[in-house]
């Protein structure tokens, strides 16, 4: 129940603009953020939303998905000056970041789509603490799929868990279940009783023999990779249903920059 | 008076480990989190009391500032297996961030500080929203400076408050006032007045000769240069009492690998 | 990143306990919390975390999952009288509630289980608001599992979802697809492509031609039931993969006592 | 100073929802909450700010404490179809629990009014942890009075305190001050001194003749009864001035339904 | 369930201390909180779960209910040096308020008390906001009681009630009615009806002849006055049961001072 | 991240207000808050804000930074009645204090500008816990300024920190470096590498001759004193750039009053 937006802006003016008070600005303006790359629009809704409780008008913005030119304005609001001067920056740079992540995510999608057109790009949870939120809505906007949003939504039984196990459980849940097998024959093992086989180390030359072999143990089954190279996905993207990737969330954030203007 | 590691778990687990009370697991582990990278140890103190909230103990840990070389263990813990589950990914994705954020800092600052001893070097607030605490703290680690923790902390007269500024105002504070000049001119006009000029599109030649110059008017005056690569870091330090950089919050996170196993 | 216990706590005591503060009680004492009804403990070492930290010792509790007779402690802690008497009312409350909701899962798991011995019970998100946390808990500790713990970590293409879709979509998903089908018709439609059905407003005699006429289009199918009565239980256990139930959330609160002495 | 809606939201919502997001699910809808019992409304006007905090438009709703039939339309919604779809299941499940106590508490108050129509039913403070602030208010809606909204509100020494105390307190307060004596000499002994004493564990025909014995210690001393069933409310009605109950906390949620359509 | 002293310490602290960073001081030290005048400590138990918090040891402090004297050391303790500094200000801020409210509360019963020796000194809701809960408890350390803790805990039917009534109510609630009539003739007809009369603007004078006269009407009916200097305060005491007062919490705070060493 | 706002209505009201829901007061009506002294007004917005929020419409209110007279109204609503009973107490108490500051302040700094048109009054951080936010920012409005706003936006070396300094360090920081020496001699000794030095306990007639010494070793030092008295602030103003004080914190609060009539 926590207000992201408030928390963010509480990081940045825990007590007030102490520029804007001491150049004692009032009246009205206008804040217009351009960018100068091109890029993919992400959570403007949620930013417009941010900036109405706050009392201003937003005049313009780009659709979440839309994809925007260097120059362009991508967001525009209009309102008392001294706020515009509060939500200025940590709105250009959250935009400066859910944008490339959206950026980042489809061209992930359409290199991997083009060697595999029903491969799903995932994400996983490796995001800043604090903002996964928002970066997780950045990766859908961009057309990729969440690994895990949380502890809470999925079943993976990771290296370390295999390590740690003492009994077998039964592996049926509401939930499919992912296993990440750490040898080969663990993966022949687990192949017929899971729903998802994370594979991890192998070459795209070696699954393209071992996931047949996978796939004749149990032919619902589904098989992701992770770990993987940008430049290694449309090669992987062709054995698998699914990448997991991190790469996303740490993308260079969109050179964006907001010009505020007096009405 | 948001406790923020237990914001980043309510982020990782809004309910509980499916994966862990899938497999039963029970008992008592020990996680160690290793490098596969040289590094620099950043908020080990942070994670140390959050692990210690949760009821693990803390076996071992690089000291914060510490440099750490490929393989070595920095951070171990010991306790109930299934909360070592649920901690571990936020942990491990906690510490590949502020440790990188030192590493870059200090990476920049013994750069910086090789063509000009006396050179600061101050990160911007373009951090990610949600996470400023802990990257600002990682900036001090790596000998950084903050250029401004907040909004609420400084003056800086950027060139967008000089846009729409429409009175003079006396320049007297309890701060230092720091003017960003949209032009030669501007610079010359603020030198005397400034305790700070931020100069912005200067080359490290065009600087050798102004930077005397505004001196000269004014020989309090300091000088702070943003927004240059890090490859020109030690030209631009000859001529400068500042440099600003954003650089640190978005390297790439430093390649961390965790090993849980059963006691 | 809430407290719970706190919550619970502030409601329970804005501004201090009039009555001991009136009556001037000092010095140590014991609670112990006795239940007049057979059930199954369960959140104790929630709320022994919660004594700890308000700085009471826990004595003894009976361990999550076992089963208590009337006249049982079930649970018992000493220190500060004034403490105690603060927590008395929420605890004993909290108590009663939880163990409920164990108590009967177990019942209608161990019923449901005579007639199939692998069937899932299924509790829904009817739960009460503001105590879900710790009502998802009970259930898993009374042997039952979760339908969806939150509109976030499943699928659910309920009759309302079917009423107002427009298009069709590609139903791969890192996650089963469940559906809730309006019409045998849809039902015969969707099995091949779910992975599982939600089915309501069969008879188990319906059923047990049914699910077989859709399993035949789909090995891979499970067939949930929803909405049925306690006593149909074993019933529909015959013929389907899962139950979901509401019932053990609004099953009555066991009857619980407690004694506070001076020590 | 929490919002306690966006507390259940967040419950049942932690990360978007998954499957109106996976289906694509877009445009302007409509959400009718259906009865299909009869009962009295509450909180209605809660659940309709929350509503509108969420951008969609209350069309029409019961006002609290109005009573409805099987088959009314209670509630009715329109807007964003995704926020709908969101808000859908926390909205009815809290409908049909508000609903049900003040039902259940008009109710109790009806049937112990026709034997004494002064006097006033009382609900305890056993409350859903994180749900009393909308249990109390449904509760007043229906008719009925908190003993004891919380410990900071009301003086209350039940046979706990009594166990423990050591000194005799001045009984004068700025509150009324209520006594739950262990036995008859001890109601004997606090009539003169209390306000209210609430009494446990006497038959109707005992109060009969021991009220009017302890009114004639104290002309103005009221009593209250507590822990009795529903079906002895009018019997001991006669005898006291407060009956207390928990009864309405924990009865069955009213049997709602809600269609959601696209408009 | 907000923790104040967080709250507290997030308003003095929101980034760190910048002057201890910035002077490099490390290791352990120790803090002597010192009174410059006489008192009466509180919030000492408060204050000393905070440092615990903080991983301080607390030496030495008075007792909550004590007095003290100019020059005693009133809290002590010791630890990490930073911590020290990072809590010194709002540590020494925090004692010099609630012991200030101590002390004048207890100055007040006094002297009330010598004319009348059952009199109640109960404080107003007129606290600072953000710290009701501190100084409420700072004036039952004192002494003295609460007229209302919130509008959730009494009844209280002021003029501005009287004003816009529009209907009769029955007088009838578990709580004491209070009611602050506008004018003399109404205060004769609320007597019989009310528990507590809150009589303002009358001189002890008037109050010598009136009061009995009220008295008359309602053996049980008790007095309040509120809106009195403290130099009346004797005056009035004589006449009434409750004297109703604000200035505890606009006391000037006592003078502390603190000393920090190293250890 | 915290609605200030909303915790102050929690703290007066955590369950509904008892006497207004007794009384069944319903319909609309109006509070006219009036002050009963001159004074300055502050915070009107966000109080306006606040009323706004919960419904209520703002009729007229003094703006910020105007004076007002005796039996002036200062704020006045309409709206919905029970709830402007329940925002009462707390608006009037809110405006009474931060006016009260706001006056303070003005006075204060008019009288010291008098003698010296350029001095600066600043206000310490000795501020009611949980109040801070409001009373720094009466404090601008009273033409004030803040001496620190927190720890975490400045850098002043008390005495406290140079008993405990074991190191020297180097005085170049992105903000002014203030010290408060403890003798004429340390004075002396920091003059030349400080922005401000904290002067205390010397008396002005020693500052006459003191102050141009410092100044002497360092035309841009500027001399800031604390701890005066009002009734020396003029004979201070003369010698120095800034007054520290906290007297507007702890000044009377106005004496205001509200009337609430239906309408």
């Amino acid at each position: 129940m926590i207000d992201f937006f408030d928390l963010y802006l509480t990081e940045d003016c825990p007590y007030g603009d102490e520029t804007t008070e001491f150049l004692e600005i009032e009246g009205n303006g206008r804040i217009r953020i351009k960018s100068r790359e091109h890029g993919v629009a992400a959570c403007m809704d949620d930013l417009a939303a941010f900036y109405r409780k706050n009392g201003l008008e937003v005049v313009n913005m780009v659709s979440n998905g839309d994809e925007f030119n260097p120059n362009d304005v991508i967001f525009e609001a209009q309102g008392d000056l001294p706020t515009i001067f509060k939500l200025w920056r940590i709105s250009q740079t959250f935009l400066s970041m859910v944008c490339s992540i959206a950026s980042k995510t489809r061209f992930t999608v359409e290199l991997a789509r083009k060697s595999n057109p029903d491969i799903m790009v995932a994400t996983s949870r490796k995001t800043h603490p604090g903002f996964r939120k928002y970066e997780l809505k950045a990766v859908k906007i961009g057309g990729g799929d969440h690994h895990r949003n949380s502890l809470s939504d999925s079943i993976l039984v990771t290296q370390n868990h295999l390590d740690v196990m003492e009994k077998q459980v039964n592996l049926r849940a509401m939930r499919k279940v992912e296993i990440e097998p750490r040898t080969r024959e663990e993966a022949l093992e687990a192949a017929p009783v899971a729903d998802i086989l994370l594979l991890d180390h192998y070459s795209p030359e070696e699954l393209e023999t071992f996931v047949p072999e996978l796939r004749s143990l149990n032919p619902h089954l589904e098989i992701a990779v992770g770990g993987i190279e940008l430049s290694m996905v449309s090669d992987y993207a062709k054995h698998v249903d699914f990448i997991v990737t991190t790469a996303p969330y740490y993308a260079k954030p969109l050179d964006l920059t907001s010009k505020i203007r007096r009405m």
